[in-house]
């Protein structure tokens, strides 16, 4: 089996500071392939902002693994779609709060927070929400698209198969990720929508699954 | 011994586009210990701005070592540095062009671009360079020696002897960091200095020398 997990949520809460809703959708490969696992989130936190991590997330230490850098990542060519977000006036440089998923992401990793413009002669520090909706319509929606097929192609036709010591080594670092990434993605916006005593338990069972 | 290798270069050069000076000091650590190796770099292009680069380089996939990542960046608490930064109104995340040098860096890394900000009534998009120096002098300087000394503590207080396997790991991951990271941190700048004959007999020197 090639896929060996999925994790998909659409959380949508009204909070006293406003809506929130995050999106997400994590599909990680089995040890049997090298190819990375694919990430894409969106999170909203009110109308005038919106948050993207999307990102093809290394199997391996590429810093011990020129190669895998050169397979997965420049001959996918997705430094230029990711310029291409990087030049839209409403984006920034987006840094997760934890620093162990800062370290699980590529070097090519789409992570930008894009904020409505403010209209010249609006004296509050707020756009059209429209702008954000055209925004992800336009861009977002396309780019998220492109990643996805350029990982869904690298996944069929460009993918190695490992054995044995190799293979283990990937196994180890994907329950690595599973453990410590996508727990700490849970228990960094879980509570706020559901309490601790809930988000022990959703965690709980997450751990009994994997 | 401790300190394996130091790499210090100030290059000064005048181009047709203006002038480029670039500070450079990269100390790494021998495989006998596990602490990080360190990096900073000052790239001056032109007067209305100004890149940092500065980081304690980890020795681990730090994925599969979460611990390294609390011991080393987590309790030395250099997010609350990094951040002040990132709240200065000219600062801007600066990505490297290099897919390894940006796989090479931790998840603290102070990257950042600082532009001089546009004075509101003038019509050129510069600001005064007397702005950068003073961000210099009041900010950047005391926050590189701050992370110097927190390295230096960390180094000498905080790092773990390693042996056998581990440390040939140490010495491998070193080895790669040493030939790819900074052989394009090198052949990115030189060539627009020296052309490209003078750029590749210093690569060849820098190789035989380590």
């Amino acid at each position: 089996m090639q896929v060996s997990f999925v994790l998909g949520s659409w959380l949508h809460c009204r909070l006293t500071t406003g809506t929130l809703d995050i999106a997400t959708i994590i599909v990680m490969l089995g040890p049997e392939i090298d190819a990375p696992h694919f990430m894409l989130e969106f999170i909203q936190n009110d109308n005038n902002s919106l948050v993207l991590l999307l990102d093809l997330l290394p199997r391996k230490d590429v810093v011990l693994d020129p190669h895998y850098l050169k397979r997965y990542y420049e001959d996918l060519d997705l430094e230029q779609l990711r310029k291409g977000l990087d030049k839209i006036p409403q984006s920034k440089v987006y840094v997760p709060s934890s620093l162990y998923v800062r370290s699980l992401v590529s070097p090519t990793a789409f992570l930008y927070k894009f904020k409505t413009l403010q209209h010249p002669h609006s004296k509050l520090n707020v756009g059209k929400v429209e702008d954000l909706h055209m925004l992800v319509k336009e861009i977002l929606c396309p780019t998220s698209k492109e990643v996805l097929f350029k990982w869904l192609d690298a996944f069929k036709h460009k993918a190695r198969r490992v054995h044995g010591d190799e293979s283990r080594k990937l196994l180890d670092r994907d329950t690595n990720i599973k453990e410590k990434g996508i727990e700490i993605d849970l228990s960094s916006n879980m509570p706020r929508l559901f309490g601790h005593e809930i988000t022990n338990r959703i965690i709980q069972a997450y751990r009994n699954g994997i």
